[in-house]
């Protein structure tokens, strides 16, 4: 390990790993500590396995301005995964809405090829729509392909359960927090703001290729993200504040019974006997109130159980000669961690060169 | 592998593993199949690294008498452990009630030495109290100290998440079902009754070995458990349906108070400060509505999606021929997995036993 800045990242979901691989890419030393680790697909202790990671904004240019911008950047870097397999395109994906608001004023009908209306013979009763295409990735192995460019950088990866930011920035001259609903319970991030947004979904076999969003009723929200691999996840649910992790089975047959309405093809017979379900998904997306967090922090270390109720030790003992560190969070990104992924970690890399040059001298050149 | 009966276990907490330890002992041949395993000791997704694991019975014995058998049992086997470090006394356990209901009819006096009232002066204000000597084991070390022993006797484990009955059986003549709260989300068990009771806890370096458990006031439960290694548990929450694995600081404050209250040697100088904090831990206790479940039960497979709406594959395709097997629940034990492992372990057997010789000829001979 040569005398870089060595940078920790604190969670290996897609915002963490996605950051990483920038920070190696420009140079930067990389140790990924995390309990929840890439290869572990059947976790649901983190979102990233679970997600059914399509690009599908969900929010209006005004509302989400920083969000939209992650999403093109994030867009077209997927664009140019296709060839490699790691991404793939969603042709005539449909987008149903209950009313205009519903389709965010359009305003990504530039960045997402063959944009246009649907007629209203085409869409569910009482429903307006738009056709558009997109892009999906397999968000399991999308985390191991990030993982393997990571390692040929040399970056390294650390199974480890860390409950407070002193045993991250052990060694660290810097710590990005890609923690996801951990930055609740972390000592040193406390943040009350994180909560999970439960999603359930039934991973489904069928060569369907159509993705169909349907939102138009808000008692049941209905998706079918088609993924490479010949593979459906339909959905689903979204669950604010619930972290119940069990499998529903009402909502089975909810989910199963609108997405069969959309796309009869997603079943061998058209009807729900002919459906070939592989898994029931349940996932715990790390939302946030008030919308994600992407900014650098000042932190004194050790932590004042004053002001971090969760610190270790003892609250009276501060023996140990106080230091200022700095923590680049990137957590909360709730349905859209993918599609802001790449994005969202272009900030993040830049945050972490402005506080290494105004912390520790000059940052890494940029290799990208 | 010889040509023994074939037993698959699923689940590896402290039932599992118990039920398994026996029946290898009665030379079965035993195969765990886990997603968490026992060295998986921060897992949030199972019970059993998490619990306080004291013996303090919960149930009066004619609300509970299986229970009550079941604990018996178990504080018999604990003693005997003593020597070899993997269980300890807790002397002058202490325990305190609202009212006499809260002690249980007095039911165990006679199976914890040193059993007596405590006078008035002794507990908390309004508060009735008795004492007595029980046990505690070191949560994790005892599971790792079963697994040991199946080893030795050939036990094999692994790590696979189990989502269809289907998927255990392959390979078995008969099958274990100690799933805790997994018994809700398994295709072939679909147990809607099975619900966790939220536990949060404070892990504390300290000398202190006697035990207090305080349920005098129901708005504030409270305990402190000693256990073998120098660190005690501080407890706790009681949180029916609550599926949070999220770290509450209020509640952090509120049991280091009241445990401060309790018995100050927890901390190093009497304040809260001074109180040594290793980790804060939140686990999920695998109860049940309408209480344990141990019982066997023959199912057909493949299994039918009109009876198991989280079977998987086609509802349609019923091409495999269908067979009858043996299924023995031991699940839904809650608070009380620990100190009712063995003696259920025990009828759990004794179920695999009767199986056996009903369905597939002559049991194991026993070599316990």
């Amino acid at each position: 390990m040569h005398s870089q800045k060595r940078v920790v990242v604190l969670g290996s979901g897609v915002i963490g790993l996605s950051s990483a691989l920038i920070l190696a890419r420009k140079g930067y030393s990389v140790h990924i500590l995390a309990r929840d680790l890439p290869e572990d697909v059947s976790s649901q202790t983190f979102a990233s396995p679970w997600a059914g990671a399509n690009w599908t904004p969900f929010m209006t240019l005004t509302d989400g301005p920083r969000q939209a911008k992650w999403e093109e950047s994030t867009f077209k870097k997927w664009v140019e995964l296709v060839p490699t397999g790691h991404a793939m395109w969603l042709k005539g994906t449909r987008r149903f809405a209950q009313n205009e608001d519903g389709l965010l004023g359009h305003w990504y009908k530039d960045i997402t090829p063959n944009y246009r209306p649907l007629p209203s013979s085409e869409c569910p009763p009482g429903a307006i729509g738009v056709t558009y295409d997109t892009l999906s990735v397999h968000a399991p192995k999308y985390c191991q392909y990030l993982a393997r460019e990571l390692q040929k950088l040399g970056a390294t990866f650390e199974r480890r359960t860390v409950t407070s930011l002193e045993q991250a920035f052990d060694g660290a001259d810097l710590v990005v927090n890609a923690t996801g609903l951990g930055a609740k319970s972390i000592a040193g991030i406390d943040d009350q703001a994180a909560e999970p947004i439960r999603g359930q979904t039934v991973l489904v076999k069928s060569p369907c290729k159509r993705c169909t969003m349907d939102s138009s009723d808000p008692a049941s929200p209905a998706y079918i993200i088609p993924r490479p691999g010949g593979e459906v996840i339909c959905g689903g649910t979204y669950g604010v504040g619930d972290w119940d992790l069990s499998v529903n089975p009402e909502t089975v047959q909810r989910i199963l019974k609108h997405c069969l309405r959309l796309d009869p093809t997603i079943s061998s017979d058209g009807t729900i006997e002919g459906i070939e379900v592989l898994r029931h998904n349940v996932g715990l997306r790390p939302a946030r109130r008030g919308g994600p967090r992407v900014e650098a922090e000042r932190i004194v270390l050790p932590l004042d159980r004053t002001k971090s109720p969760l610190s270790l030790g003892r609250g009276s003992a501060r023996a140990a000669k106080e230091k200022e560190v700095t923590l680049v969070h990137a957590y909360g990104f709730s349905s859209a961690g993918y599609q802001q992924s790449w994005g969202a970690a272009e900030d993040v890399a830049q945050l972490v060169d402005e506080a290494f040059q105004r912390y520790h001298g000059a940052a890494r050149e940029s290799k990208l």
